[in-house]
């Protein structure tokens, strides 16, 4: 991103306003060079129209910020804090060894330097860690990642009264997601792809306040916040066909800057609506109480629950 | 395609019969390993289904091929006229030295070779040749060159009494196409991404009997039938965006063999209906009647009309 900013360019920013403060960033597909002071404040007003384009939440909403210890969660709970919103956060300790450890210790850092409180739940205690579900299970890390991370949020969230849940998913992740549902026209899948998923059937409201934001924006912003994040990916996602997607968005975006915002933008503004004014019928209500857990659920028994027993724990 | 094939491997199909041919071919996304007179068979047999199952035409209705000198027409002619369907061909000599040359003379070769009519219409004699278009009209040549095919094909279709005019548009173009239509969701150019065009409003029916072949499949048809074929692309298309989508597939495609196929299939049987059971009165009945040259088009003055005032020629 920075590499394109020629040397000695002015802040866009400054310049405007008769100062001469140089550039440190340049964001090609807005046409803007920023000073590191105009990158912060920029990146902050476009969280908030997001929040606001969206209807996200209200500042007198209590909010759930899922915490992973990555650049993307530690960045959204920074500018939602200083935004003025009450956010706390949401940890699950998964137990991935060295990685685990060092996130959790990064997330707790960083509640207390914000001073906000920081819920931790460990899956060692709750079912087991990630590692031994994954064996137990036979299945790939990812999936039992998913389900349980998707299950607590929400579980926590209600029992602790948030209202809503905030999670760090960037653009490239909304890129990558998008793309792999219309690689096979997934209806399903492409309906339920909107950065808020309104609180129905048991489940709290979803918010994606990054949504708009690219990867290197929130890691930009993390530096420049001195915000201490956890560099390295989880050990279990190598391989993962979003990554072989990301690279795919980011070799387009080369060519064309601009083009993941268009391709997300343009999706929630034209496919959309057509995708959600008909076919309301389509897997509305199939939506049960887990029998055991009492939680929402597809199925008799949930997603969870069902892990629980394969590891052997007796609810 | 063929480099995935093991050596000594034996033909699918002959196999099946008890023969004992060697593969000479492999489809990774068909898994299907195929001896020379398989393959063509084959290829034959996908054609014919693809009609059949978009409804595209019936043996007593008059064809009239789009004919380049490539590889995909003249596979599709050739394979067409070996199903037995009544088809000619039509050729615009676009005057774009050599490459309009030899394509000419390879496509005059070959309707000799099967015995069919070749309906040639010179642009040099229209309008004038595309390299003068493009520089009287400062635009790109493939827009004048898009242009001028699309409308003489349907005029001398319509003139020459044939029912349908078929292009040799294969499944990497039409993955391209719509992968182009999709990054920015544009609804109206998605709504037509259909293998059969109605005849309407002064336009013939025009179909895609290619749509499920590939770009590799119809070059390997046209090679085992010693098919003559300009084998470079037209000069002026260097650096066009269709190229590098393609590019982006293919490697799409090598780590996941089919997914073109089921990108493009999943289209026309998921979102094609969707997309056309509402909003059905976008852009429809907006055609006119061209006041020169009483074609269809969507201003007073066609656009090859205003070619030709552009080029200097009086109407």
């Amino acid at each position: 991103m920075t590499k394109k900013l020629k040397k000695g360019t002015r802040c866009t920013i400054c310049k405007a306003k008769g100062e001469n403060d140089k550039a440190v960033v340049y964001l090609p597909h807005h046409r803007l060079a920023l000073c590191k002071e105009h990158f912060i404040e920029w990146f902050e007003k476009r969280v908030e129209k997001t929040i606001k384009e969206f209807k996200m939440f209200k500042l007198d909403e209590k909010i759930l910020v899922a915490v992973s210890g990555g650049k993307d969660s530690l960045a959204l709970w920074n500018a939602l804090t200083k935004l003025g919103y009450q956010a706390d956060g949401f940890y699950i300790d998964l137990g991935i060894g060295d990685y685990s450890e060092e996130s959790k210790k990064l997330s707790i850092d960083f509640a207390e330097s914000i001073g906000r409180k920081l819920h931790i739940v460990p899956m060692k205690e709750e079912i087991a860690p990630i590692p031994e579900i994954k064996q137990s299970t036979k299945r790939p890390a990812c999936s039992a990642c998913g389900t349980v991370k998707r299950y607590y949020m929400n579980k926590i969230a209600k029992e602790l009264g948030y209202n809503v849940v905030a999670t760090g998913h960037n653009l490239d992740d909304e890129v990558a997601t998008l793309f792999g549902n219309t690689l096979g026209w997934d209806i399903n899948y492409l309906k339920r792809q909107y950065p808020v998923l309104q609180e129905e059937n048991g489940f709290v409201r979803k918010v994606k306040p990054l949504c708009k934001i690219t990867e290197k924006e929130s890691a930009l912003y993390s530096f420049f916040n001195n915000i201490e994040y956890i560099e390295y990916e989880c050990p279990f996602s190598e391989g993962a066909s979003s990554i072989e997607y990301k690279e795919i968005w980011s070799k387009i975006e080369e060519k064309s800057p601009g083009s993941k915002l268009r391709f997300y933008s343009e999706f929630l503004k034209k496919m959309y609506p057509i995708l959600n004014t008909q076919n309301k019928n389509i897997n509305v209500s199939e939506i049960k109480t887990c029998i055991i857990c009492g939680e929402p659920s597809f199925n008799e028994i949930c997603s969870v629950c069902k892990l629980k027993e394969k590891v052997g724990i007796k609810s």
